[in-house]
């Protein structure tokens, strides 16, 4: 149960929902963050960006945000979930460009901490093609799902086990964004 | 040297200071975040919210958002520099209040990861006076730190050593914010 009392019906506000509902104007600049970074123009596609917030949540065990934003990139990359589950497991092995494959390695860098984000990384992801503004927005994604995956498990709110709850907001997503 | 060229100099732009100046798409909303979390209007001072902020950033390792937010945080408590330093260095022996202790006890455990903030946590927060929304906030707080901390050190940003250079920032803080 949420640790504090957000004052929705969890079941119908889980995650980080309940919590935008509870603090509108934290809530503010978080979306419009999570729009800027996961939907603004950018070399990078929404799909490809999706899913280093999936795997950054992976890798942070947040079932909510790993299960939001594996829809979400499933729904805008070529493979659907398949993709997702496969450079989730293992981004080596994954049917997706080398640069995303690098800017991979990176997030999972971000999550151990900044310091673990070395210059070999950087070279890598340069190598494969990576633009300046590729790796900093791969580690600015990393670093705020590394905030937004601390935010929605340490108030303890909800998350639904089955995939498909998280599948029927991609729709929503996809055509409407985060609210902003 | 930072990862990525910022287009500044960076001993004039240290830290976040040259990163929001590359990306100001990304810049406003992570500003609002901090001016909201830190400054608007709360229960909790503005020098005990920067307290959180400087804790988080010391246990993440982070010398620019420490020495910064330990400057601010310094610039507004009762005992000055003196307060933070010993707070920082152990909750329990320090000046600071029973509710403004248990919520760093809290922020460490966000440092750690969402589900280490236990219900134990919470309702020691609770004893101590806190509210929802202090305690929701210190949580937010915590985590946002988590993300400044490795988008500052992840993309290899200078930070000066010299704990004047952060402090020469404060008294602008304190009268002006974060920007917004």
């Amino acid at each position: 149960m949420t640790h504090i009392d957000l004052g929705v019906d969890e079941r119908l506000s889980p995650g980080i929902i309940g919590l935008m509902r509870y603090r509108p104007e934290t809530a503010a600049p978080l979306s419009a963050l999570a729009e800027t970074l996961l939907r603004g123009p950018h070399p990078l596609s929404a799909g490809e960006r999706e899913l280093i917030a999936a795997y950054v949540s992976g890798l942070n065990d947040c079932r909510f945000c790993c299960g939001s934003h594996s829809a979400f990139a499933a729904a805008q990359l070529v493979g659907g979930a398949a993709t997702v589950a496969r450079a989730r497991a293992c981004p080596d092995d994954a049917p997706i460009t080398p640069k995303v494959r690098a800017l991979l390695h990176i997030a999972a860098a971000v999550v151990e901490g900044g310091r673990a984000v070395t210059a070999d990384l950087i070279d890598a992801a340069r190598a494969a093609g990576a633009t300046d503004l590729e790796v900093h927005d791969a580690v600015l994604i990393a670093a705020a799902f590394c905030m937004f995956n601390r935010y929605v498990d340490g108030l303890a709110t909800f998350a639904p086990d089955d995939p498909e709850a998280y599948a029927a907001h991609a729709g929503h997503i996809v055509e409407h964004g985060y609210g902003v």
